[in-house]
């Protein structure tokens, strides 16, 4: 999508350089800085410290880490350790694990020279696939505002709540829960997108600056504010992003995703569920008995950052010094709370049976 | 309750200086500041900029400011003006009502002479009231505690999750919600209290520092977290205060507290509401189609206020400069999703009939 005019996607190689450029998102939205990635190290320190994040995001970088791993050596004893160091990096987003295992599958059947061209070959289709999913799934999304625009009286605008940033720069390009909000907007129906702050790291900011990039009318609430929207009758849909999505169809999803699920049920909001179908694991049934959540550090919580007075971007502690803090950065919305999913393939119900209709390839 | 050893009330007159001084909790947990109140204005801007905050605070304060107003004209046109302008500080806290209510009806049928000595008298019954009605919350609160202890292994803490705050500092002392965790505490049971940071003003960082400060066991969490803590059996109990309940058990209270409350019905967690009986609007049933929600500044949402670097207390803002931001106060929580309400007469049902059966004299 756009910054400033400028058609970017999330990231891009750089054939002269021969190096990954990615936006450096901690620095968003303050701050546009592109950084480029030299060593595996840099790869590791870039999802681990989020310079780049999103489940579909961090899938493609992990491609773009084995093949530079590839073009540094491409033993059989390198590509092991490439997907050991990268898939350490997060424990949660499926998407990370479903690149490497596509590219060692695709790579140990190589003889080791010819690993390093086709490495940089397949992270390159897997990004061009990423963008390509996400158009579908905005123009499945779509369909679903265009009913909701149709009810309307003259005008009003279709009110979407959305959690976390599920956005373009969350993804290679489009984004997934942002998907329909572009091709919605650009297809000229009124929209209003309530944007969840997100704590603890805020990635609501990155919403807003996204949305308002695009001209989409927006507010910036509280997490706390959603439910008393929807008692209010001031929310329509609520469309949010998954990092990881069970056979079943439970969410595991940035943590309150769950609360904003329970409050759509108790006033009749449709809540659905945008991803690419990488994003589901097919070996996870039950998401609150089986899925991990990552404890990230408590500083994310007691800490603040943010653009200070004199314009420098800098943290402020919130609470008394030496609070302890708990920070578990997921949580799972079982499959009863979810009206729909929003796939590539089009909009199942959240259950073992709607996505193995879609995917009945996949579902195995 | 303590602050470094040395015991304090949230508010106290001080006869020599003949003003009453408050703890200025814009800078808490940071700098414990206190601050003298001279004017009509003073006490206004106290109340609206929250330097006092927490529904049984500002009926305190709301208290004095009627005194101070009697000590400089006592006549009955200022009396009436004295409670206009007190009365519009805060839309949401019934408590501020109530203590204008009962100052205007105690003092209206005195001579305007004996309308100042009478006022500050009055000003004392309702901060030393607050302190006992409490007190017996606490009382109330601490029998449902140990329940819970007697019911787990040996040693394990009893887990509460509270949110927003609802304590000491929050009611002339005690509080409200943690009266029941200082007098459990105190009487030994081992407790551990998840604290919601309560966006978008992180109340919560006062409630750790009040836990801190009596070293009760906690740790600070974001407002999304609770739903997953509550899935994995991490919370036992929820209390909360309340800004204003109606008359069947409806509960206005901090923006976020509807959540909370759903999250702990979807896993049976018992979630119960501390409250003095000021707190209860009787005149008010229907609390999500009555209850007039205030609606803050944005900017309480787009920058945060904490402790930078040099230790300066100062904001950063977190969104992209002219984010437009919706900021609901309060939200109203069902009282079909409320376990039980913590008086100072006892606990009853969140219900018409439980509340009358406990306040047959109040309910009318």
């Amino acid at each position: 999508m756009k910054v400033n005019g400028t058609h970017y996607r999330s990231l891009w190689w750089d054939a002269q350089k021969g190096a990954l450029q990615i936006i450096d998102q901690r620095w968003l939205p303050h701050d546009f800085r592109i950084q480029q990635l030299d060593t595996l190290a840099d790869y590791a320190t870039a999802i681990t410290d989020m310079h780049v994040r999103g489940a579909p995001l961090i899938g493609a970088t992990a491609a773009y880490g084995m093949a530079l791993a590839m073009a540094q050596d491409s033993s059989d004893a390198a590509l092991a350790r490439a997907w050991e160091l990268l898939h350490a990096t997060r424990p949660t987003a499926i998407n990370l694990r479903w690149a490497l295992d596509r590219c060692r599958a695709a790579l140990a059947p190589l003889e080791p020279g010819a690993r390093a061209d086709a490495a940089l070959r397949l992270a390159h289709e897997i990004a061009d696939e990423d963008v390509e999913i996400n158009r579908r799934i905005g123009e499945h999304g779509l369909a679903l505002i265009r009913e909701i625009a149709a009810q309307k009286a003259d005008g009003a605008p279709v009110q979407i709540l959305t959690h976390c940033n599920a956005g373009w720069i969350a993804t290679v390009d489009w984004g997934t829960a942002t998907s329909p909000m572009y091709q919605a907007h650009d297809a000229g129906l009124p929209l209003h997108v309530w944007v969840d702050e997100t704590r603890p790291r805020n990635q609501g900011a990155l919403t807003a600056w996204e949305l308002g990039s695009h001209g989409i009318s927006h507010s910036y609430i509280t997490d706390n504010a959603g439910g008393h929207l929807m008692q209010h009758g001031q929310v329509d849909l609520v469309i949010t992003g998954t990092d990881r999505t069970t056979r079943q169809g439970d969410v595991c999803n940035k943590i309150g995703t769950y609360l904003k699920a329970l409050a759509a049920k108790d006033n009749g909001v449709p809540f659905y569920v945008a991803l690419p179908s990488p994003t589901i694991d097919w070996t996870v049934t039950d998401g609150i008995g089986e899925i991990p959540i990552e404890e990230r550090p408590g500083q994310e919580v007691t800490h603040v950052q943010g653009s200070d007075t004199s314009g420098r971007i800098s943290p402020v502690r919130v609470t008394p010094e030496g609070t302890p803090a708990g920070n578990p950065a997921f949580d799972v919305t079982p499959h009863r709370l979810v009206t729909g999913l929003i796939t590539e393939r089009g909009i199942c119900e959240a259950s073992a049976e709607g996505l193995a209709g879609l995917f009945p390839d996949l579902a195995g």
